[in-house]
């Protein structure tokens, strides 16, 4: 039970976070710095710095602001920053459980919210978005996810900005599971929110969130917060007066995501990091295919940061079985999250190769044979 | 830059929190562990119940729950869950920032809230509580902070537990910066929700918060949170079924503070702790009296955690040139946080001795005699 005599070869999360971070970022937590000193506020704006890039964006025109607790936590202080108390109206696109999640946010905190749904294996359809913005005056914010990890599935986030922006409302984007392995324009896209966290696509540690706030939605939201806690103005504010938290910073995890970050641009940045995971992805299909499972979402909508796979049809299949054997081998894999659906899914996502993966295939080729599971292999298109 | 090239040996932090820390505490974050991985599961349950035990309740009567974020979103989350969203009224003690800050918390919710003031250097006064709650029957909870850090002071706990048991109301005490090292006796005082924190007397590093709560006050708050991701019945309720966290957990910080609950327990517990941090704060407020700094508590009020000293009067003096020096000699001060008075403070609580006491004293002396600081020793009872 004593943690700190366990080695750094823990199991390998092919999760879609907390993930499997590199031996450096866990190193940099062997530190305790003063939430007021010189050296932590200064790893605090080189992050900043480092995000902003990253979105391709400058402190002209956006402001990173981070936020204790987790992603969860940052979508809500945004919406709760950026949707006006007194005449703001949220429209959110639901095709997954995070999206859903963004909707009961709206209602505990009573704020006016409607939603465009679609089912989990498709895409949220922009004229969807475009109709009812034309038919409902009152809304003034849309928020979408995406990368949602529910399925997997990518949401057309550009096009429907550009719809948003047509329309001249305010656009929020979860971009938990892209962020740093996706493209993402934020200005061209006109995204004025955006919401991503470091122990996803960045590779660091859970125990914070971040935004990138257009500077003149951030300005006009003072005051509308619902919570002390999460209010992003505030602490901005803070922040920009004297380069500290407002209360407590988690501070192990930021000098984690320091690392994580340095990290990502030694591997040569996002489109690396994107191309890293594509091929983590495509080794795994690839082998699932081979293996006979069948994936949830058509070819053409597939991502590359976490995929869903359908229980095989064999009645000698057993999920939490096949999750246990291949957990007590050193590979942990997710339980799927669609309604009914019988799925499982494998994220392609952390400090993992296509290595990696080609071990977690051997092992569930060698798990489905002790259980007596077979299928025929199936053709994909990759 | 490289914070993974950094020793252990990084300054001294007499702050109250986040602290010092042991090795072993951190190197408990050498790992990745998922969300839902038995070994992390198993983790939190020992966790909750050595917490329990800590509070000298147990589970048939309370329950604790983990809550991600700073410690503020634990004290957010607890008066967002405990009091009724039609008919609840939160009657709040003050006596320094983190009070006021609670009345910030109601206000932002738009909870009906009340005050009973009292200036930074004195205790709360049980007698005003019991007053105002007599005059005013539509006030249900009372929410008192136990060491205010703002000055270091205890406030009545016990009797004020009394009293609103007594006036049937119920009791929220924010204990972030005394449980662990601290008598406190959740029923016998009839307290129905206590917050705090892993980084404080426990001596873990910052990412969430925790919540005892009376098992029959949390099962009445279902649907009373103004927030979906501060809801402590819901989290609550995920963690029944499955023994989960509803949203990302902080796994590292969680596991470093398994770690130091273990060696809370090693050291002899609540009260070997506290004795401790008496000795450690009996050692500077002895060195700082002979040095020549005033106290700016009244001697019977003070407590073990933090101390607050005014500055020198000697016009030589500059706290930001003290703190530097000390700084760049090793040792985190803090500043003051009383209104316009000119403070500083000096925690006496982490992975310290008497022994760093004796260090930082040594810095001090040294550093004012640089900066041709000269006081009278003073006169101090102990």
């Amino acid at each position: 039970m004593n943690a700190s005599l366990s080695s750094w070869k823990d199991k390998l999360l092919f999760t879609p976070g907390p993930l499997t971070t590199s031996p450096a970022v866990k190193t940099a937590m062997l530190r305790d710095l003063g939430a007021r000193d010189d050296e932590f506020l200064e790893i605090i704006i080189d992050v900043k710095k480092r995000l902003l890039h990253l979105a391709g964006v400058d402190k002209e025109k956006y402001t990173v602001i981070l936020m204790q607790g987790c992603g969860s936590m940052g979508v809500e202080a945004t919406i709760g920053c950026a949707v006006p108390r007194n005449d703001g109206k949220l429209l959110i696109a639901v095709n997954g459980a995070y999206g859903g999640r963004i909707a009961d946010m709206a209602h505990a905190m009573g704020m006016p919210a409607e939603t465009v749904e679609c089912p989990e294996n498709q895409a949220i359809s922009p004229d969807d978005i475009d109709k009812k913005l034309a038919s409902d005056k009152s809304i003034t914010h849309v928020a979408m996810v995406h990368c949602e990890t529910t399925s997997g599935i990518f949401n057309p986030v550009k096009e429907t900005g550009n719809i948003v922006a047509k329309r001249k409302r305010a656009f929020i984007v979860d971009a938990m599971s892209s962020f740093g392995a996706a493209e993402i324009k934020m200005e061209k896209w006109g995204i004025r929110w955006l919401v991503s966290s470091p122990n996803k696509c960045l590779e660091g540690v859970p125990g914070f969130s971040f935004v990138i706030a257009e500077n003149r939605a951030l300005a006009a939201s003072a005051g509308n917060s619902r919570s002390l806690c999460l209010d992003l103005h505030a602490q901005n504010e803070d922040m920009r007066k004297n380069g500290q938290f407002r209360y407590t910073p988690p501070i192990h995890a930021i000098l984690a995501f320091h690392q994580s970050l340095m990290e990502l641009k030694a591997e040569g940045g996002v489109k690396a990091r994107m191309k890293r995971y594509q091929k983590n992805c495509r080794a795994l299909r690839k082998g699932m295919a081979e293996l006979g499972f069948e994936e949830f979402l058509a070819p053409g909508d597939h991502g590359w940061i976490i995929t869903s796979f359908r229980y095989p049809k064999d009645a000698k299949f057993s999920f939490a079985a096949f999750y246990d054997r291949l957990r007590d081998g050193g590979f942990v894999i997710y339980p799927g999250k669609v309604g009914n659906a019988e799925l499982f899914r494998v994220g392609s996502i952390g400090h993992i190769a296509p290595s990696d993966m080609a071990c977690l295939l051997d092992a569930m080729r060698r798990t489905l044979a002790q259980m007596g599971v077979s299928m025929a292999p199936r053709e994909i298109t990759l």
